[in-house]
């Protein structure tokens, strides 16, 4: 019997969405925003569930477009160590209600429908938040080019990923211009690794030729100037195919980021990522006694704190649409799929080529960056859930406050009066990873209470984790609807080499 | 008897704000927004009023923080056609609701405080929609900029503009730093013209020398490295007092453009503003027969194509962060006090030095960029409105559609069905100026209905203009809010000389 | 019996070099420059002839260090029209002194030295002007990158070419690096030719597929885009190598342009070429009935007007050190080895990815730039013979007229008087090739004399070419001395990876 | 009895000129060069005297184009330590041969002709070295400027300095504009002083008011940005006229230099000079105890270590074109017209803003730079000697070694084996200034002979300075031929005010 008119009303908070920062009162009703209303207007309405947020914030959840879960081990010998089920149940203990992550196609495999359909199955069930796929395209064969338009219409996957780097994963640039080809025709977004492969491994050669196999020398075998210059590349290919739209994910490198945005600068569809791992990391956290720097492998690597500075910036003036974790886990103590399958008797601090590339982050995410200080809340809440789900095709369902329009997605802060004293530490997350690359570190404010879908499925002071690995849906997503990108590209209409 | 739940409701339209477009309806209640609701939903509620808004758009009210009126004749013989009667009228037939006029101190006046009073008097019961004032400071004396503290604290003024160019009220560069520095202190925001006066001065010298007095010579007088060279001069002087905010206003050239952008990329806080004029008009519009081209006789002047499109870019990558009007009305027809003071027997077609400087353009703003096609609709209301409402501390009461906070200032737009088939002419206009630069010019959309504070002021096509004169209020603006400006200023601390 | 003073003097010249214009006397003796001495004073000195030079100009013999002669079929069925005998026949014809080909080292041959000695073969005893060899690296085997010391300190070859487009020729990314360093080691310096392979093999399928086969679609194929990414990309790799000099050649777009001259503000080792074709024709000259605009087809394709004013800039401010003729000929008319070769009953005009490509240009080169008035004359006997000899470590004993040191290698220009009134035709040209893509062009002047050390082996009037085919000499060249870039790079240290 | 072939031979050097390093002979006749011949081939010629190298270099005699002697007090009350004897006497002991002076004209006196004529008075007879003038021009009065016409064709002054600074001498930008019209007209080349004096006054203000008066605040009332600023004007007048060519003096800052660097890229005629204070001092050198910093006040001041290497870059790139001394020397312990008088019992170290402006250095400029090994030895002939002769219209009269044609204006060092172990120290110096600021620096060589016109006049092992005062000749200096910059200019034709 249903005698509540709300399921839920969120009362005496401030509100937060990408634009406005103010006071007011939300209802949930069927799983959706139904009403804003003046703060404590409804304090005493009839509804199921009252929360107090008691003069915290409250925010539009989380979306997270760069997780990788329980991905085959495309790279070497690691695999994930988080699975659906844990890297969403760490998702929503971090305030995060969507998450994207990756249908991985290998070499091997012309299609990319079957990928899909793998990826369908490891997270149907298993997952505690909404989701969606994007496509990781190994193998642009020609019936993968052509499936693009199904996954597009039918599928409700509208972004792929590619790689300049990896060997089993990297594209050749006239492999990149089909598959920009391709993408643009079907209103797909594509997301570029750039970093230039060739250009690695023959660093990686020379640091082995003179024994140099630490942890720390990873970051010596992917210097800024690979990222550079493979950003350049990647948009000067954009700009071939008649400006089609591309995301360089996890920039870290100033001057990738400089040349980010000459290209928006000139008006150019170039959009860009970055992740905490650049924010709150640097070079110096791989150069740890022993193989402890493993902890900190991931591509590309943190760099200096000017560096750091570049990236606050990239965010505060819009060069970064979006802040992603790239959670990408692995254990670190452990020999068979995690961080010391590179050791060896030869090898007995590790071999840093084979080190299994990625940390977690899906959790941390939301808490570090709302805590730091360093940008307008509004900047905030923009990068972490508006700006995603609006480049993802999943708003305004996702990271919006809108009554009948977006779900329930909401995140509640603590009050500063009750503002927790937190140290993170591995031991409190909900990853089934054995480390955190911030162990240690201190944050000002945790999600008090994760809401999805207008059901509460993280109390942190009563429970923990509540919610159900079956409840988080598949999320079908159109195309991308940030900054008008399409109407711009069709503007523009098709690519005409004849024109060139 | 008050028995209504709601003054005012407005059912199936879809709103706009800075950050989001979505169906929802709004409901509005002693002169606030209050309610959010499904899109229908309160289509039956119990209200004094309710407004269908037919599937059209609904935009937070437009802000316009650049107008000109009722200001004594600076600049020689010429003063401005309109009253804040007749300005504030046209203002709210082109949906909008608050402007922000300029109270002028002359150099020989030495108190701001003065200039401010005297404002008031003009405009006091005077104006359709709300409003404020900026001083602009003609005499930083040392009364004028001890008075900054009183402005901001006491009187609600926390902007204020100077010039680098017009013999009346050109401050040198030391002037600028005193005022930046001053102005910092006290968190007042500064506009700045930015052309070279003693460059425009010696080139107009030498097109008289030529006896070249065409109204088309205005154009020649000011060319483009003159803005850009000054607009790079305002972003040091501002550097050098250790990065303090700045407004670009009336930015209409790519080399300024291009600077402005490239302070922000190094994270500077430079902001700049741009016009319908530099969207819409280019310098042929001013070299017309006879002295036609003095309707379009603007400082800077409207560049050519290309730079348009410039601007648009800029528009769309966030390089602007308002389009204002610079509303600055002088009737055409008139010798007295309009474009015509400047012809006699000795100059047939006027003399392009004394024709006074502006064009009207606070009733088309909305209309023409609106319905331009150019740019999302979200950005259009965040150029228009909500930035312009943050930025000169008018934020959340203006700019948005916030419940219990944001007073209801809406625009509710003609449906796609009902779209007017609108050809600009003078005589559908407001103001009390003879022409408009934009005569014949078709646009698409236009404001049905623009509210003021929960007051239908202008209902097209039933009356028209049906606010009142006395109804405006004067608001009282707190510090800028925009990107957390006064935040960062605050974190690098007070100008210190010494440190340099 | 020999009892004169001197073999020749030049006497009542206008003597330029690379710094100096000013009239002075020269004579020679043992192939050698052997005294500088006032204007006339030498007119009846005791010398074996003597050349008066009638007020016209006389300037060290032109070096051209990019010349394809002879070279095998390496792109396809065409093949050079030019065999040593005739292109240096050609060479001197146009003032050209001394030139350096290409040894090809194809994709088959791991060995350098092979392709050395094959190319000796070629030229030996066939060769009017002196001469040295580029290796061509086809294959950076492990056997080739060993070569390059005894290349350096032996062979007297001091540079190699590679290429980062080309099927046959195309290096990856790390193959470069590979060359770079042990170029690096060896003072070896580095032309590269970058224009991005992977995409114009994907343009071109492109426009095959749409059935665009004309020679017009050559310059569709290879975009500026295309260069300015290599160019980037290559400068990327140098800079990884610790700033390892380069040369890019033939630089045909603005945008690669900029990207060097970055570089070179910052200080780096980056250098560039540009050639005639970049200055003098346009895609527009790719664009004619038939076939005919095959003759222009060359890589890159020349661009447009604003590019040459952009080429023409660079070579005025610096950022082009050399001007090169890049001479690649092939006939047009011609089924087996030349332009034609793409012509079959499919392709009635041809198919534009098989025209040969490349054009000829050793003997127009001179005439060309020093008679087009666009650059001072020092500026270019600095980039048509002084740089270039610097380059290429053949400097001081060509590009200069130093008493004692330099070759006696001189060109003698008609005076004002006896200008000839030139129209470029292809039967006054002595090449093998049976057009020239400068046909009907009118050039203000013409090398009058073109002296060989001591001896005149070009006298247009009197025999015109009047050397032998025997008298050029191989040159063995040492390291660049240009801009003392091997200091520098000494100074900086060899390449360490751990440094990164 | 005239019975020598030649006056003097200088066998057994090497060679320096701006284009060639080599061996080679050099015979002197009637004060000119009139041989080059083979290394040792002149050993034994007839000669008065026979200079033996020893395989030292032999360089083209210094030409300093900044040297300020003698000028009246124009900034208060210091005035110059050395008179055009004691200047001249410095400069010839420093390998220096030509210089050229200011003709300074203060604010009171309408015409140029007038300080001219002083200026001559001056200097006639006074001169170890030959002497041109500059006209500093502190009042373009309507006189001055017709003057200028006579200035460049009857009195052989062909360039002038006008400063953006100092309150007795700076110009508003529409004056600046008056004088590069008319320097067009007459090709007349223009130095400017850039650095905003308004905002330097301001600042010093600034300071003085929080009672910072010591000598290291000095560099805290001009900092770079002030002097980018004002860069960036100066270019930006310059290129509204048409492209005048100017120079900018006294280059320290980065942001300038990378201004300069823009504008040569894309094709303008803009100039630079750096200074040895800018390669060779800091900011820390203004910050001793007590009040010796005074010893390196001058303006700009010397910036970081990281600003020397941006204009060693800038040297060896060719963005400056010149490296002048800007001699301008004040004694230190003098408190009636040097450095102290700014002392007085209100301020016992002094008072920044009072101090006089400027250091010695004409002396010490080549050997400081020629010995420092960061430049190619061609650059710095070119940039020390060989660019001033030609931006200043003194060449190929000096500035280079052509027979028949230039001075025998000629620099012999010590070859390696007797290199002198040279630390200088003010007793050493020849000028009649109290101190150096270079006092205790090493460097590696030092003029051995200085010659004029064929004379020694320095002989450092036999007699040290061995001219005459009265040698020194009055140079009348013909347009500038640097980079064909007049020619440049009349293709672009006169300013055209209609055209902007
Ligand atoms: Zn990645
Ligand atoms: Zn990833
Ligand atoms: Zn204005
Ligand atoms: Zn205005
Ligand atoms: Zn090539
Ligand atoms: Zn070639
Ligand atoms: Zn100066
Ligand atoms: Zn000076």
């Amino acid at each position: 019997m249903e005698s509540y008119k709300y399921d839920l009303v969120i009362t005496n908070g401030i509100c937060v969405t990408a634009s406005d920062i103010a006071s007011y009162d939300v209802a949930v009703k069927d799983e959706k925003v139904v009403l804003l209303a003046p703060s404590g207007s409804l304090a005493k309405a009839n509804a199921r569930r009252v929360i107090d947020a008691e003069g915290g914030y409250v925010t539009p959840g989380g979306v997270d477009c760069h997780v990788h879960l329980e991905e085959p081990a495309l790279f070497g010998r690691g695999s994930s160590s988080d699975t659906y089920e844990t890297g969403t149940r760490s998702a929503i203990a971090g305030g995060c209600t969507t998450i994207v992550g990756f249908a991985p196609q290998p070499k091997s495999e012309p299609s990319l429908l079957s990928a899909l359909a793998q990826t369908h199955v490891r997270a149907r069930g298993n997952s505690y938040c909404d989701y969606g796929f994007h496509l990781l395209v190994g193998n642009p064969s020609q019936q993968a080019l052509e499936e693009l338009e199904t996954l597009s219409r039918d599928e409700g996957v509208t972004s792929l990923k590619i790689y300049m780097t990896y060997t089993a994963l990297q594209l050749r640039d006239d492999q990149i211009l089909s598959v920009l080809l391709k993408a643009r025709q079907n209103k797909i977004f594509t997301m570029i690794h750039a970093e230039n492969g060739d250009v690695l491994n023959w660093l990686t050669d020379q640091l082995e030729a003179q024994k140099l196999f630490d942890p720390k020398y990873h970051s010596h075998s992917r210097p800024p100037i690979l990222e550079a210059e493979a950003t350049n590349r990647a948009i000067a290919l954009s700009s071939l195919i008649s400006n089609t739209p591309i995301l360089l994910v996890h920039v870290s490198d100033p001057g990738a980021t400089l040349r980010i945005r000459q290209a928006q600068t000139s008006g150019q569809p170039i959009y860009a990522e970055t992740c905490p791992q650049y924010l709150f990391l640097t070079r110096d956290d791989l150069d740890h006694p022993g193989f402890e720097g493993a902890k900190c492998v991931c591509s590309p690597p943190p760099r200096d704190k000017a560096s750091q500075e570049t990236i606050w910036t990239g965010l505060r003036n819009g060069t970064f649409a979006v802040l992603s974790s790239d959670h990408c886990p692995f254990n670190y103590d452990d020999a068979e799929k995690g961080k010391k399958t590179c050791i060896s008797d030869e090898f007995p601090v590790g071999r840093f080529k084979e080190i299994p590339n990625g940390i977690p982050g899906v959790e941390t995410r939301l808490p570090l960056v709302f805590s730091a200080g360093r940008l307008p809340l509004t900047k905030v809440v923009e990068v972490v859930s508006t700006n995603p789900a609006k480049l993802y095709g999943l708003y305004p369902r996702k990271g919006a406050l809108i009554p009948g329009v977006s779900d329930a997605d909401i995140v509640v802060w603590y009050p500063e009066s009750k503002k927790p004293n937190l140290t993170i530490t591995n031991s409190m997350l909900h990853h089934a990873t054995d480390y955190t690359p911030y162990e240690g570190r201190k944050v000002g404010n945790w999600p008090r209470y994760t809401i999805l879908r207008g059901k509460v499925v993280w109390d942190r002071d009563n429970g923990g984790v509540v919610g159900d690995k079956s409840y988080g849906q598949f999320l079908k997503r159109g195309p991308s609807t940030l900054d008008g990108l399409w109407e711009t590209v069709e503007e523009q209409g098709p690519f005409d080499v004849a024109s060139l």
